[in-house]
């Protein structure tokens, strides 16, 4: 078993590690410098849902040692990403007295993830966080950037704040009992952080692919600790969005547009995510065997490389409503090439007809 | 009519104006700095409240020209600062497909403006945010610094944000319809301001007070900017209350446990400071007239000196709960002299036994 290692998020003074490493639960670790307190009696809230618990919510204790924590298991899935869920933490935490130095930890997936940092940012204007992310999509995505929210029935995340984690705990070991449907959707986010900025570890991707379906523990180190440090280093130089950041939006006006049109929950973000990814690189003008390979990585990793066949009509009218929102502008991610992205306004109107009359 | 003055809260890229004048409302305003587009056609959302609005509503809309802007009334209160109150201001941004660019404007008193601030924050992440307040305590105090939030059945402004508005527009004529009890209360805190960091502006107040309750719109421009100015310097110093932010809460912690014994809305936030602020000053340890100049101007202002009659015991008791929630903690803000204040867990105990018997 190889030692953890460490990544650093570089936010001036809201900066952050990363820990990536095997069978961390279940065993004493040193959470002292990411605690707002120094006699270890402030409050601990772990939240969770209950189907992480059964699982992993004692080894999360034992890694705790003698500091005592309360829990929460919320109901598992989406549907539940509400205000309303984000309340009976906040709830939690009120009636536990907790303070200004208490600490929230969420274990779970990104749902569990973004309700207990958003529960945290809002109470008393924000009381610490800890990510301790057991799917692979919340491992490489949406533990790192300081993203929190939840739904609203008129949008996705349409409620939420900026709020960065002390620390995030990674233990590829939770990944062994994760659904196959879902790790694959993880990988495409995997593959997205390769294809906008790295092509050395697109290659490393394409040779290592069977052996990350396989879920070998040190290649998955290897590529969640790799996601991270791509996706930490876009987050660094543009914490709240204002351009750069966008990148990692790559293949996501087409997911949303899918997901709209299908109806959440009917694809995984992850399966749209690995659709528009080959969707945008068609829309990109790039030569060579770019889109070709994409498809065949994305393909290799049991995620589709076709949108659903809904019809470029309803795509197109999904896509014209995310234009409203975004005050009359459709931005894409584009590629210049494998591992080099650009977001842009500006694109081939008939090139996007093309694109989306494959799902016709 | 003097011109409107503006004063700077420095607070880097969140630094924003606070422009002070009589007579603003109802008159064409240049906004234009301050929304988050160019052409005039973001969404816009004023939030006030069911007794502001007939009074004040149409004025601010002509501040706006022929920018179109959606309003929504809140209930008039401190019951209705909840989490389903900030909830249905969003759903109202929902309803209006508002997008990141939106602006919400709070037209009210501190509540409107608590409520509007954190359901800004809130709202995909963060949206513009403008505050005009309507009254003194507002104009004084809740409208600087960045504080949002609401309150939960166990504790005050247990959920919220720090949001730092775009600017502030604080016009005086709305105080001419503010009734008399609630303009003392405001005028509490600028004696706050005065006392902890400016004893030049404590003898204005002094030399002043006359005037200030006939509502003269010279004299409290004046003090409306010069309690902004203290306010902002120390907010700029510490715009997450760390440290020196502390020093706002000179009469607080008094304050609180009188708030608490009697029941919340029983006295007024700033009639339960103003007899807080004696009760600090008598617990300083300093010589001379200070304490006596301060129950005289903030006698002068209409507004208590004694805390009620509910005993020591009561509220004891209320400032033991107070510490429990702050780590074991309880912090004072005591004053070397007028002028000059000082945040301390230091303080003479048969001292604040005998200061707290006042109340017996």
């Amino acid at each position: 078993m190889p030692p953890p290692t460490t990544i650093k998020v570089a936010l001036a003074e809201r900066s952050y590690p990363i820990v990536i490493g095997s069978e961390l639960l279940g065993r004493a670790f040193d959470w002292s410098p990411y605690f707002g307190d120094s006699l270890g009696d402030s409050t601990c809230l772990v939240v969770t849902n209950t189907t992480v618990a059964p699982l992993w919510l004692d080894g999360l204790k034992t890694t705790l040692r003698d500091r005592r924590a309360a829990s929460i298991a919320l109901p598992d899935g989406e549907a539940h990403k509400s205000l309303a869920t984000a309340a009976t933490v906040i709830d939690k935490l009120a009636d536990l007295h907790a303070g200004r130095d208490a600490t929230v930890i969420a274990l779970g997936g990104g749902v569990v993830g973004d309700i207990a940092g958003f529960a945290a940012a809002c109470y008393m204007r924000g009381v610490g966080f800890i990510q301790v992310p057991t799917t692979l999509l919340a491992q490489v995505d949406s533990s790192v950037g300081g993203k929190t929210g939840v739904n609203h029935p008129q949008g996705k995340n349409l409620i939420g704040a900026f709020h960065q984690p002390k620390v995030v705990l990674i233990d590829t070991a939770t990944l062994q009992t994760l659904p196959e449907r879902e790790f694959c959707a993880g990988l495409a986010e995997v593959i997205k952080h390769a294809a906008i900025a790295d092509i050395g570890f697109f290659g490393w991707l394409e040779s290592n692919m069977a052996g990350l379906r396989k879920r070998d523990p040190g290649l998955l180190a290897h590529a969640i600790r790799r996601s991270c440090e791509i996706k930490a280093s876009v987050v660094a130089a543009d914490e709240r969005e204002q351009g750069r950041r966008a990148l990692l939006n790559f293949g996501h006006t087409f997911a949303h547009a899918i997901e709209n049109s299908l109806g959440y929950g009917e694809w995984l973000h992850g399966e749209a995510v690995a659709a528009g990814m080959v969707m945008a690189a068609r829309l990109s003008d790039i030569g060579g065997d770019a889109v070709e390979r994409l498809s065949v990585l994305i393909d290799s990793a049991g995620l589709p490389i076709e949108p659903p066949r809904i019809g470029a009509g309803k795509l197109r009218a999904a896509m014209d409503l995310d234009k409203k929102a975004q005050a009359g502008k459709l931005r894409f991610v584009l590629l210049h090439e494998l591992g080099r992205a650009f977001v842009t306004g500006d694109y081939d109107a008939s090139r996007l007809a093309e694109v989306l009359t494959r799902a016709a």
